[in-house]
């Protein structure tokens, strides 16, 4: 598959402690679909549909962008093939994923961005939805899709929401870490790509970039992990090789 | 399917903060497998079963019983059927499912329990599977289950290590709370009986109670959740109409 036109906003989390809705990457969203007049929105990770394009309506409209919901459209797939811009939002990623594949979507999105190059934003759940797989979502399963695979964007998998280990805690359950390195215990499991709550990855084409106020954490099976700076290179990633 | 030999000890974690290895339910452990002389247990959630056998083998020896793995036997469905006892052990709750199916061994284990009466030790995972499905496991999806349906021992499901919202964390994933209550925001979703750490679930037949240290959370579709103290009588969530 040809990536040279890919364009993705991929961010880790929607809110961040202290602020309103997507407030943190608000820059980065305007200089990422720039001239753009409408974006399609996927509110099929939260249950209230309605609210959720409510909520991001008045967002993207506050920075100058048109916002219309697929679950408004008669038909979905005609909106996704008819779009400008695809805008998915978080919450249950395994919901989320599940109606992507009931819609019958999932093929249509990735030829639409990796063929036709419209930009392609997630936040959290969408964000995990845009790799090789939903397998390091930090979702509960409370709904199975027919496969774990997702929209292959890129050719890794990213952990929304990263949390480093509190040593105040007493709670037993297992680290985040813990939980990726389980993943890697797994054959051939691509790196996953911890993005720390405020984290940004900007891909365009075959350069990906770090943006965002926190550090990033790379997990690549059989290798030590890496922390890397906001402003750092990352198209290493992007290619199929590790 | 007749449910008046059930026996089974379902423990939130097998260690609590400052102790060893199953040494906070060790009094119930042997309350209640008794005088029994070997226990089968099972170490598919996590990856080096043969140290967790060991790990295993070594605090049930220390209770006065022999302990088998799994994994040593030539023909697991012989093994399961043929055992005097079940316990199995906590990990990745999904690696664990994919297991027994691969292993064909769902049906069996259920009809040892249900049928003949064996007794059914589950910690952390091995108490998600004890239940209806996995849809409220807390681990991450590294492996993917021909389906959630688990063991169906109970007509519920558990969430294990439950954990309270911390006041003091600046982190925007979901609480555990609201990873519940977006289950219950799907139809016809059983009861979610959330244990907190040091808790166990005890269940004779048709009676079920509440023990260990700990308080446990009932998550009902469409009701409050209720606190239960340990000691609390849970028979009404054997019932299959809630
Ligand atoms: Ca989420
Ligand atoms: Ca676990």
């Amino acid at each position: 598959m040809d990536t040279e036109k890919r364009r993705l906003l991929l961010v880790s989390n929607s809110t961040l402690h202290g602020g309103g809705y997507l407030d943190h990457c608000q820059a980065h969203i305007s200089t990422f679909f720039g001239r753009l007049k409408r974006v399609l929105f996927v509110p099929y990770a939260l249950h209230d549909r309605v609210g959720y394009a409510c909520l991001a309506r008045t967002k993207f409209n506050s920075l100058g962008y048109e916002l219309d919901s697929i679950h408004d459209a008669e038909d979905p797939r005609e909106a996704v093939r008819t779009a400008e811009a695809i805008f998915i939002g978080g919450g249950n990623t395994f919901r989320l994923l599940k109606c992507l594949y009931d819609n019958q979507l999932v093929a249509d999105i990735r030829r639409r961005v990796l063929e036709d190059g419209i930009p392609y934003m997630g936040s959290s759940a969408g964000t995990n939805v845009s790799t090789i797989s939903i397998s390091t979502t930090n979702d509960m399963p409370i709904l199975c899709p027919p496969s774990f695979c997702a929209l292959a964007l890129v050719p890794f998998n990213i952990n929304p929401h990263y949390l480093d280990y509190d040593p105040r805690s007493t709670h037993m359950g297992e680290t985040r870490e813990q939980r990726i390195l389980q993943y890697h215990e797994e054959p051939d499991t691509p790196p996953v790509l911890a993005l720390r709550e405020g984290c940004v990855l900007m891909v365009e084409g075959n350069q990906a970039t770090l943006l965002g106020g926190s550090e990033a954490r790379l997990f690549t099976r059989g290798k030590p992990t890496v922390e890397y700076n906001t402003g750092s290179d990352l198209s290493f990633l992007l290619t199929d090789e590790h």
